[in-house]
């Protein structure tokens, strides 16, 4: 796992792979060009404007992961990091560079606030890729659903998601639950109440942060991100219920 | 009509064609060519987010349709079932997979589930072409219009919706109705009450599915198109109407 | 005026140009190439779906049209009709081909059934661009002002506008007011009654056609496209505020 | 600083450099074009549309502004306006061609009116860049909020925002302020009130203007941006929390 580089010290400089090879590719499906193009696309949808949110993706015994705080419509593949997976994540108390690089941007940047959560789907879900959002309809959805989940029902879009995020399809007849976090001043800060959300909710396919925005995750990137925009299709949708005062617990049964 | 294959046993296996001469055109217009692109706009419209909805387009004696489970904004050529046309829909209890095919892609993809939906407008209306889309206009529409029609008049774009969808187009004067059948778990299931519905309603241009999207079709792409984005626009009006007091039955007189 | 064509008969065949000549140039801003441009804008602002709306420009002593009942966003300049101006409308009660044209696509098209309206613009306002929407927002204003005015005040988005189209730009200061008239059938017998709000009110840049859309016109295609963005933006921020129950008749003091 | 120009007299023609040099690079991060590009931007956002708004980028001794009263997303670099900086505004009632040029463009252009607002950013900030909207979020927010002040907390986009705009990030657990000012009939009469608030809040990234819209700036162009996405992401969240009755003033505590 550390072929390329040595444990990186607390100076954070020494060995680190900064060249681009990592992060070279001419296929489109390359983590490393996928991360921005997707990125791009959940820009225009709203959902990492102002720097927030992105989606980091794992391959093999990789994961590439964006830097934070950059304008994500506008990432080149150069930002990008690389960590050995698996490793275990840092102590909260710990400082983030603690962490094992195999390459980093050779500019000063820093990996996303979110890789301990990112993590989380990786080791809990056996997750390929995960996303974070701040879309506006997954807050509205923590704000209207006051309590420690937000459920649905009766709606065809929940087909689109899967049991725990990475299992079978979900029907027509199941009703979607999703646990809802409080918020952290840390973005790190979030890891130890979203792990525990995670096992209290095996089927959980995403987990909601109040005032904040959603984490989801999936086998493969193109399943992270299809039900990243069926759940928030349904944010939005519910949200709009509600306002309506249409029931959103109403519940099918068997044909 | 079994030019290219020999009738498909439940292997599903023997002797389809693969090839992608069916779906390889350089004119812009060919299904094959049309199909990726207009999804493509659909998604940015909302309406086939997360894999769901779609399109078919039927060319002479063959129908083309898009696999399930895709993400409907970057379909390939090579993707595109080519099915004869005319052919009976296989019977509700039994296999997709005893569809005659001319044309299958060679990665393992199965034909939307929308196939026996978008066979109705077909075999019922002889259209040409027929569009899925899980709109949250329609999805809405359905939830505020709780009985079996959702209703309009007096909107100007009533006038760009075709008689059955297929005959001459509305006017000014004349009230809009779309039946409203319920959602069933398997999308292949709606088939039966979306016939029923269609022959109860020989003027309707459309079938909305409640709490899940909307059926459309036209004798052309371009109408299909057309009338799927006055449909639209017309469930997103009704609704802001519903929601702000405005009479959606108001009723133009003849000048 | 008929150098390139004789007077054209009932049978609308005759002598008639249909060369591409009219409508081929390399310069951008040559009306047959701003006009499809300029309508696939719009449509992605939801001004022209499902084949309503669109611009005519007004260049020297030509009139340029796009074609009823297409596509707005994929109009080709081969597509675009050109007439001779100045010419009289047709009364009422008259065909619409009896209109004499320089230049007509060789495809069987029609031109836009907006035409007199537009003519309206240029005859009255000595407009050179004129700008029919189906807007939503334009028609929720049209709904949620029952009376034959929509009225706004105090935005400073009001300094966009032109007193009377064409004249100088309105300050903050002032009241913009915009004549509603009621629908017909018939797009062409809008007419007289648009002809009479625009003598009644010379001082409106637009005419707001009740559950329909809005006219917008300017001395040059750009105020007629900056205009339609202001007037557009005032619709749809007046809807929400009247729907918030904030007043949309304040009235700003002289500093 | 007037090495390219000598004073600029009332008659504003002699000597002001009209050549491109200074505006025509091959680096796509040359202000020249980052304001063109980003303009674009700026109008799908819904941020500039009918001419209004834009941003200005300084650039070590240099400012850049694009002219008033064009198509914010048609804007060709050799329209921009250099000035040098620093230097003082001219005093409120004299005109605005006192200004000092380094280059203007050759068409008759004015820089635009928001130069003045721009400048009290570079002036009392040290920002280096300035970005004006007209974004109906904010101008919704201007009238939600009837005071002197928009506020929120308790939101995690509030920690996209810089004190002051230009100092360090701000927490979750910090409360946002931006002080409203009441708008004027002329963009440049805002001055005075806007350099006011500024000092009035030296903590706040931005300036609200009633019925108007809001200045964000930032110690450069991608943290101008940024922030003005962060800001106006909180504007329409802040809307709909409060048209949906929900506190937006709930406060965090620490963990």
């Amino acid at each position: 796992m550390n072929t390329t580089e040595t444990k990186n010290e607390a100076t954070n400089t020494t060995s680190i792979d900064t060249s681009d090879e990592l992060v070279t590719s001419a296929d489109p499906h390359h983590p490393a060009n996928l991360i921005p193009e997707l990125c791009k696309g959940f820009y225009h949808l709203g959902w990492v404007t102002g720097t927030g949110g992105g989606i980091s993706i794992r391959d093999d015994e990789k994961v590439y992961i964006a830097p934070s705080g950059v304008q994500k419509e506008k990432i080149h593949p150069s930002h990008i990091f690389v960590l050995p997976y698996p490793q275990e994540e840092p102590p909260l108390a710990s400082k983030a560079h603690e962490r094992t690089f195999l390459r980093k941007p050779v500019i000063p940047l820093k990996e996303s606030a979110c890789t301990p959560l990112f993590w989380a789907a990786f080791d809990l879900r056996n997750a390929y890729a995960c996303i974070h959002t701040h879309s506006q309809h997954a807050v509205m959805a923590t704000l209207l659903w006051p309590g420690k989940e937000w459920r649905v029902s009766g709606l065809e879009m929940i087909k689109g998601v899967r049991w725990g995020g990475v299992r079978k399809t979900m029907t027509y007849l199941d009703e979607l639950v999703v646990p809802i976090i409080e918020n952290t001043p840390e973005e790190e800060d979030l890891r130890h109440t979203m792990v525990e959300a995670m096992k209290e909710y095996p089927d959980a396919a995403a987990v909601l942060v109040r005032r904040h925005g959603v984490y989801v995750w999936g086998p493969t990137w193109e399943s992270a991100k299809t039900q990243a925009e069926c759940l928030d299709y349904l944010f939005e949708l519910s949200v709009k219920m509600k306002q309506a005062g249409v029931d959103t617990d109403w519940r099918p049964t068997q044909g």
